[in-house]
């Protein structure tokens, strides 16, 4: 897979998958019973699931994952009954994959925490109107960037699906981006004093589940980061498979990562190879994804409970990514498509033009 | 609440909240923790939940209710290891709610199936590819037919969500539809054969969380009905809440029961009472609802976790109902609406109109 | 075209474009100027512009033609100020097409009344709270029924978007669902007695642009003509692109024709070969369209401004469906989908699958 | 109207309404014939159109109006064939306002340019590919700059609707947005330059009827404005009807005025009375609307033929607003909704959460 990625122009980076335990939907009880799961969620289960999961990338020759701080129905470490507790059982499990990326060139793609399945989130967790949520949080994303760090992370991801509204009828928005901005400057802050040098991602989502998520698109997003001061130097959108969304990160060099799901609150792996090479043509367009690259944040239908269709779907979804690739680059290399563009804004390139363009 | 309906007009009968335990969303953990909860789903605390049920309609005033024969995350009884096992779990429940109806008016408006939750429905249950699911299906039904008969219920209610397809690529969509149909068949010899007289409703539901459900809409529901050639003599639908689906049921005499809740996969209570009052114009127009009712299949949103928001948030809906039922009632006997409509096809009240329209 | 389209199998029939003049959008003035055209829209422009029609399809290969019986701001004859010097207008250019076909093996795929743009129609045609409307759009489809007749048309299509309500407020939908039906029967009394043997299409539609359109999907079409008792032999349906309405059709025995269209109210030319490819595996199944084919309903976009594009876009449209085609023979040559459906129900080709399924 | 609307606590200015001619839909023909059309679009004609215009706001007792600079299909000065004939017939039926607006209150509340609907503007004004358009359209509002000033009109709008693309893969979006800024600019050196003090506003828009409106709503609207360094003092958007978009603006101090009309592309009246108390809401919260106020952007259902629709439609509109500005009003002064809010965030009213807040 990485073979035929680099083959074709050497843009992208790797394919990762945001691998998921068996999942559940609205209307249905989980169907899947993988033969390494034992029906408990212990710090043993943990590490036997972190080692098929070191398996399972391995032999699907990616070399980059992702990653959960905390896990309530997947993600990697036991929650437990105090922040010191799940902090132990972080610990331990960063360490197991400290060693299992030992003598690899596996390595975090991307750490992030998990602040909206925990009760205490249900008003959101750097935007919730509780102090003690906004404190817990921030004690979350402290400890997420150094386990990150530690383990060679490039990135720490954010996309807090709670950092939203229900109503504006009970809600201070004004009130509640003012504290948003506050958590992510203390971010910063922290991130430099202990010196990792990840760059720091946020997705852009519209309502996952809530009326009004605060990260709606890119330029919602980007107009946020403008009004509070923050340096977007070079890479701080983790944005949606959608090619506007893409374009517009770009041209305001905000384009970091692509989680390469298709549609909403389904989480798809992507088969459309049509949607795929407009992907592609801006990912060329921004000289590839680095620091970031694309996962998938994608799951099995409730109806495949074989273990090989583990493989089948990112499988499908990393081909079709390769073969828009392959189109984009196709296009690209055919310059017709540039030539047409550069045809249809050409009046503007005469004297006239350049004295408003100047 | 009820007297206020009886008050105007007598139409419609009583108001009944499909009452369910806490609910998850996608994206967050359970936030409510009733007090009489004990984190188990024993039959004891099944016997619990169902006193609690009765208190709560008792202190609502509410005459009627509703359930599913099988607790997967809620319903009246424990799903046990085999049919039997889960058959005996459910006689034991029925039988505790037959105690608690006794010296009350209180019955159900309907019973239904939990044909959706459980892994072995995954592909549907009378329109499964596999005949075990079929089969088990076909028991399960029965059995509530018989349960709903021993406690006076008036209707079976069948909204079975997985009645659906994935994908079409991979689906014999006339077979499942030739299965669905020899399935209601053979309910309708049962139900005659033990002499239950209660009717049979269907639920309309588009996509829930399929990429096509078969009982799409009323239309479609109708267009099911006719070509496998059923007898809908009075009410065999039991619609959502918009007013297209109320008049395309109505028009063809098979308005039988309104899910009042509001927000497709939200399942919010409805707090509109514009919608709400064309809703009862369609009521009003086919003389009330007999033989169903209203019914919330609506819950509390994550973030409302006080006991009292239980009876808010149905009282809410009752409310919005009874105002939207007054309005509509004003404007039938005020009289304007009817007048226009008559003059608007006025044209038709002539000889030639008469030939047409003979 | 043509040509590529029976290499392929001999499946679909020809492909044809409902052949358009300029159109304004909702925002705009209309930007195309084409040669032949001069400003007017007196007979003899409207003959002139079907000579530059029949040179069109010649030069595209095409065998099969389309048209509405008005001009308001297309279509083949402009409307006069009373029904006899519309029909003359008709008549002489239905008189110039019949020359225009001689010697060629072009025919019409089916002729069409245009039933909406008039003032006349702004409350529908058959379903029109005005008798004089219901009379007017009589006499108007009668008329169409003879001139398709005498070219030797194939078919007779119902896309009347104006059969629909904008509100259920003033709307009587019972009587305008009976006015509906009385019309189609006296079309069917007409159509035996003149010996025209074409059949007649009806094309579902939601929306356009009205609140609710009565023939909104092929269910609710299929259940209108079931109620009122029409005899639906083999094909009466005209149905959307959409993979599932083609399904629904085909099991019914109902699908006829194809508007190849995409992208409701916007009118696109089909570009997406893997919708067409889902398409075509339904044409296949259905053993072709005859007696309908596939049309293009679409239009140049308003900056498409050269003649040329009025050949690119419906070659385009052309290619997707043979390419759709081609992929389609491909899966079901293959088999691997087909022997995995046959599978999927394999539990059912067993004794008690087959006590069901008698 | 305005009588009651300063009764409810002096918020909010006078209610305007875009006064509109006949206009078709995308199916069908015009149905409105006014008494004072001739069917031409002669500037004799146009001035009776505005002395039609004044005598209906008066009636109204509406003391603002809005105008477009140029009349393709409607708006109040014919284009002519060339700038200067175009200006010399909008500087005609400016006089003619100048004279009307003499000796009452009525003022224009803002003007605007027409730069959509004419051929030229196809591929958008200041973000067209072509030189000569963004060059006619900057002379274009130049010019209505000057006689919105001369007419003492109180604001400038911005809502061309195309400034936008139908598909990115022709498109330098970088390229366009940079013309539009600097487009911007050059208008604020103008209008600065005459002595004029109107506010500029910007109508966010999503695509109407384009694929992709650069200001899709007003976060974006907000994003590009920051980027290129426009200064937004204290009112600059012009919102949809939106509760979100409103409340976006207000933090953001930029909320000017707000088209109330409802139904993308239907252009409905309001009357929502719910919808207009949460509008009503966030105007008290933002001290009213000045420099801006309310218009209509509505018309007539293509059904509504009867000159009094004409007041019907719009005085509805009206009342749904004042209704809805006193559930507003009343729902403040009670105060328990506040009071919720004020509760919801009282555990960051602490030490710590003054902290982080500082």
């Amino acid at each position: 897979m990485k073979r035929k990625l680099y083959l074709v122009g050497g843009y992208g980076r790797v394919i990762h998958w945001d691998w998921e335990k068996t999942r559940a939907d609205p209307f249905c009880a989980p169907t899947k019973a993988w033969p390494w799961e034992d029906g408990t969620n212990s710090v043993a289960m943990v590490k036997t699931r972190m080692r098929a999961h070191f398996e399972f990338i391995t032999k699907l020759g990616v070399e980059r994952w992702c990653f959960h701080d905390r896990d309530i129905d997947r993600d990697i470490a036991p929650d437990g009954k105090t922040l010191v507790e799940s902090n132990a059982n972080l610990d331990e499990i960063i360490e197991l994959a400290a060693e299992l990326q030992k003598g690899t060139k596996i390595l975090p793609l991307w750490g992030t925490t998990q602040l909206f399945m925990h009760p205490r989130y249900m008003h959101g967790a750097a935007t919730s109107s509780e102090l003690g949520a906004y404190a817990y949080a921030a004690a979350q994303v402290k400890k997420a960037v150094e386990v990150t760090h530690y383990l060679g992370g490039e990135n720490l991801v954010f996309w807090d699906r709670r950092e939203s509204y229900q109503t504006l009828l009970n809600t201070d928005m004004k009130r509640e981006l003012d504290h948003l901005a506050r958590f992510l400057q203390a971010i910063v802050v922290w991130k430099k004093k202990i010196g990792f040098n990840g760059t720091l991602l946020i997705e852009p989502k519209p309502q996952e589940p809530t009326k009004h998520q605060y990260d709606w698109d890119a330029a919602t997003t980007l107009s946020f980061l403008q009004k509070y001061g923050f340096q977007c130097n070079h890479a701080t959108l983790s944005s949606h498979s959608c090619h506007h969304e893409l374009e517009t990160a770009r041209i305001n060099g905000l384009l970091g990562n692509i989680d390469a799901n298709t549609g909403w609150d389904t989480d798809q792996f992507l088969t459309n190879i049509g949607e795929a090479t407009l992907i592609m043509l801006r990912v060329i367009r921004n000289e590839g994804l680095a620091p970031g690259g694309f996962n998938f944040d994608a799951k099995l239908r409730r109806e495949s409970i074989d273990v090989t269709d583990m493989f089948i779907a990112p499988i499908s979804g990393m081909d079709t990514l390769v073969r828009g690739l392959r189109n984009a680059a196709k296009m690209i290399e055919d310059g017709t498509l540039d030539e047409l563009i550069r045809k249809r804004y050409e009046s503007f390139d005469s004297e006239i033009g350049s004295q408003i363009e100047a």
